[in-house]
């Protein structure tokens, strides 16, 4: 089977190989990947910014159809659509950092591969309504912003939502949030997206490059700051967040887009009895709870452009660049 | 000043009188209601079938404006629109059942009056794009629907909520539900009424005299059961709503329309691992919570028919008949 | 390997037979059991009032030592002292009644047998400090009062927990609410037993035999009523303990000694707020969590008899008798 | 009446002076004030360093006895001994920063005087084995401690606690801490303290002097980490903190004796899921559960010296420089 492989630093060492076909295990499945949807971890990763083994497949989020089945599988059949899992093992419960010894595409071969074999307990099946191309961000992007608003915080219709910037957690998280009822801020430096922010039904949009000091605009514009922020920035985003977060509200952690180390001012902190959550993308119990809503509501995922398999390398190059939406790639075409 | 007191049991027990003014005493408010709206506690207490104090004046669902503060009062002012408490002291935290001691239209005077005299405390200001016969109705009907599914349940978007009838915490109950992000059946014995749940969004109806054992069918049109259920019924409803609700599930209980001995299947309970919650209106924190969301999505409470103050005794006799939404009393009229 | 099986109903149809060694799978390791508890559960199963597949091997409580894994285990190793669990694969999360087509010696093979073969994601360890006696009562009777006083309530230290009977949960719940500072009334009928249950440590007893209606006389003895209940009883207990519990309360579900059908008054549960929660044994993260707390306080589990393995008929007939503390069967001795 | 008052900033400052007694309004009630406790709260006021409104009476935290009720007060009788809040308005619920505007002893006066005059509200009566310098400390101090361990985490026996220092707030937490059936690791950079919390029943200590790394020391010890940390020093010692917490834990954020700016490794905090949380004092509801703790344990407040009202500057002066438990002054002695 043809695979991509990351066999060197930098978007270079993108290349393509060919591997053989693995041999199913009890409770095993094999997939035929149908698309992969690339994250900023992806560009990382390729870049050389995170520690992986070379030469390893990329990609976490990815979906494909079940071929052939272990004989002890039950969960799942032949011709389901299915998402692999971020982290394999984390079915339910507390988050085990074990899991990032096995994450998709960084500690262990990811989904950018015509096959991908996985326990039947690591796949979930898809929303019908949804493209390939849509359903391959759900396993890390989509589940991250369904986690950041749903497992260390309870949304009620009228709170207030606060999302930084519009990559492919944000834009998620922007429309989850609304399902729930949230009054919903979206923060960006373009004022493009920020009106393509506003036409996918956010309330406040508000332009961080017209205001830096955008915590204590963006907690005027909602009248009393954010009951829940989605801080995909880390170091630079965290300061203005806190500023913009109202009292006994939460800031969920998901990135660190602009740096590692972010500024905690305790003061503020204890006097407004304010909380923070770590987010670790989020368990295959959320992953299907999840996919309950976007089924409901038939939530489609936003798409910037979808590439061909044997573009992969141009795809890289595209989504480290301006998008609004996810960048897929098309297996198997 | 006017005012309507139950001077014996039966609705013949309704008559109009006169009282002083009172004076305010240090941070109490006088309001002049405007509207208040019948419950059917209203028509039980009205009947002689709650023991009261008599004679009391009736109601506890109304809204007035300010027209007095004492010197003390600084959370409203002279001008604002508010909602008097169902409980005047319950104002965050867990229930006390003393405040059965000073529930409004019960154990002391309600709203049913041209003036009423409240702690600043105990009142909450209420969504302006409200008219008075909607703001009526919120201090008992919505909240107790709020907190049926926000006390002790967190509802996601993608669960499923069943809700028995079309009274009116029913319709309050359906509309936050949708909020909510919720897939939503409602039961009722009356086709019309489902048509009328059905196009304010419910995606299920289910007419209970069709299919009395509705519980197995509401599991299946459901495909699994409820998350959540509101409850209005007690002894009748409750064997049925324990049929309809999904593993894990929660029945909020916040009636006795049917009866107050439910039998609850012990086995089924465990082995399911259902949870059942007794609900108790709500505090001044909830209340604030729901006038949140009723704000922000512009929620308009469902109104059946509104009577002048002096048609006071149709009013009652209207509401205990068939009807669909509020029925509201306008005072000062 | 020889077993016990339930070949017939009754306690007459225990009988030992031999099987052959299983192979071990893919993740599977062979467990040589070293001793198995007998709860109130095993013995309704070989009366014959549970359906089970026959000839079956009873019994979910048990321990062993891990003595050969399959290459693809590392959860686990050779010479490991672990229980299997009672629902093989509820790792965390929401139960999935599912689980009860594979529970321990009902559904599936127990452990009364010398050897047992399961996943390694369905073993735990053991806390060092307990005997083999001691440690094989912890899958179901420990791990469901565990669950009782954790998985839906936050006992925090000065609350009142009521715990009725003396029978394996009631025994382990009354340890654990000690360590969680509670203060706890325990019930029975019998003088001797209470008196024990004071020895180890509970604040107030209650004797219903002399109080029948002892849900008031709990309430008073609590100064105002617990504010958690294990509720082993079913029908007949579950009205007192209502009438013991304070407003605000839980009753968590555990069993139906005394019938399967509650009544529940709905006016007492809504007026009081209170909470009823149906309890299914519990997950691997709860069993997890509970070995922590056991081997921090080197909690010694109460143990009743011992009994030879070839002398478990006698053991069923023991425990179906009057005793205090679990019934135990040595495997292999 | 006779009370302290803080005049300028500095010690040198704290002056006696004569007030005339307060009248009573509606719902208020008159506490003979019998004893204060200090905080480093009340110090860094003394010393100028919070902004306060001059002459203030200082001090959050102190007991007294009801001599005088209002005719509308119920909740409390002459005769009573009670604790005013440290947030008068706080009764229950979501904190609400504007309590920082009414906050004792800092933006109103404190109870370091013979009489303080409170709405009843605004009181709770104290468990009756505390003598009155025991007692004087709840306020703030112990209820500090209460939250950090209550209001949002709900620590399991077993599970482990880390708690910085042996100040006030620090000692409570460990007593609290050892209640809940934790396990307990107390640090200090004094050999004599870290006995001394090791004799109250600390499980591990840890002295930072020696160990100045010590966040990765105390994870060793507490084997994989703490569930719990009680961050009393903010700045220097959050990043400590962090490296003690275990994967899911979680840091209540108390004090910032070492600094108010903290740095926050987000990608540490993603990767292992970790939460902090904002801890500003407590609620009345609180104060209600921990004293209902400390009744039925019968929990002895460490105090280290009682000073005379007429020494209330050396009483600061003591409590400026080394001890171990509460610097406490009597009033009216």
């Amino acid at each position: 089977m043809k695979v991509v492989e990351l066999a060197a630093p930098g978007f270079a060492g993108i290349r393509f190989a060919d591997r053989p076909s693995a041999l199913l295990g009890g409770h095993e499945v094999r997939i035929a990947m149908r698309a992969a949807a690339l994250n900023y971890r992806d560009l990382a990763i390729a870049k050389g910014n995170y520690p992986v083994r070379r030469p390893v497949i990329p990609c976490s989020d990815g979906v494909g159809i079940v071929v052939e089945t272990s004989t002890k599988a039950t969960r799942v059949a032949v011709g389901d659509r299915v998402c692999p899992l971020f982290f394999p093992r984390w079915l339910a419960g507390a988050f085990d950092p074990a899991e990032f010894t096995r994450d998709l595409g960084g500690a262990i071969d990811g989904v950018l591969a015509q096959e991908v074999v996985m326990s039947e307990q690591s796949v979930v099946k898809v929303p019908p309504h949804l493209t390939d191309a849509q359903a391959a961000a759900l396993p890390c992007a989509a589940l991250t912003a369904w986690s950041a608003l749903t497992s260390h915080v309870s949304i009620r219709p009228g709170q207030k939502v606060l999302i930084e910037g519009t990559g492919g957690v944000s834009l998620f998280a922007l429309q989850f949030a609304l399902l729930m009822g949230a009054e919903v801020l979206v923060t960006s430096s373009s004022a493009a997206k920020l009106a393509k922010a506003r036409a996918m039904g956010a309330h406040h949009v508000l332009n961080y490059k017209d205001v830096p000091a955008w915590g204590v605009a963006a907690k005027e514009m909602l009248g009393g700051g954010a009951d829940v922020i989605v801080d995909v920035g880390g170091a630079a985003t965290f300061s203005e967040a806190i500023q913009a977060l109202a009292p006994n509200g939460s800031i969920s952690l998901v990135g660190v887009l602009s740096g590692a180390e972010a500024k905690l001012p305790v003061p503020m902190f204890m006097t407004r009895a304010m909380h923070a959550h770590g987010i670790a993308v989020g368990s295959r119990e959320g992953f299907l709870a999840m996919n309950r809503a976007i089924a409901l509501h038939k939530v489609v995922p936003v798409i910037d452009r979808v590439f061909p398999f044997a573009d992969t390398p141009a795809a890289y190059a595209y989504a480290a660049a301006e998008h609004f939406g996810k960048v897929v790639i098309e297996i198997g075409k």
